[in-house]
């Protein structure tokens, strides 16, 4: 049995969010998905950053997180100087990404089937 | 295969936040669940917002709003005025909280799958 006996009439859903970590530090998460997707799309960390009203000091702290947590770079930057020059994300990044992706997928199906039950 | 063979040595966990919403408000989540329990302990609202270190004000809205959503109140004030009498939570509060903590549990559990997966 679910909670509908004791709630209103409403729309009501399980939601959440999901992330990877280690105990002292975030590895990858929505925000970090969407930095690389945008950095991917625009070829510079400076345009990603602004696209999502961040500091550009503050996308490259993820950065730097993801590239020094990855055996591999995540994200690299093109001759030309860190503003200068553009970024790329390696094919490790897309990896993970969609990795990432397939886990949201499933946990959305986790949270559809919580949501059918919550109103039986 | 998970990203094992993309990440450094280290203990990478699949982590995650659940909680039950409507489209314009949240209803339930750990904050709530956390505040419902405080005041089951304490028998007070004052004494539990303290313990969150959140405002007197805030606990009310919260609340406010398990309240209008529920169909019968889930905290009820006792006489002698919001401050001066005591306050406990409901049956249909208990219902709510056992349910939310069931629903974790088995949130857990997908954690646990994923997390295990990440790693092979």
């Amino acid at each position: 049995m679910g909670l509908k006996h004791l709630l209103k009439e409403g729309t009501f859903k399980v939601t959440g969010r999901l992330r990877i970590e280690q105990p002292e530090e975030p590895f990858f998460g929505p925000g970090r998905l969407q930095l690389l997707e945008l950095i991917d799309e625009k070829g510079s960390i400076n345009q990603a950053a602004k696209a999502m009203g961040m500091s550009y000091s503050k996308a490259w702290k993820m950065i730097n997180s993801l590239n020094e947590q990855a055996l591999h770079p995540l994200v690299a930057t093109q001759t030309g100087g860190e503003k200068g020059g553009g970024a790329i994300i390696t094919p490790e990044a897309k990896e993970i990404i969609a990795y990432f992706k397939d886990l949201q997928t499933r946990f959305e199906l986790f949270l559809q089937q919580e949501t059918k039950k919550l109103g039986d």
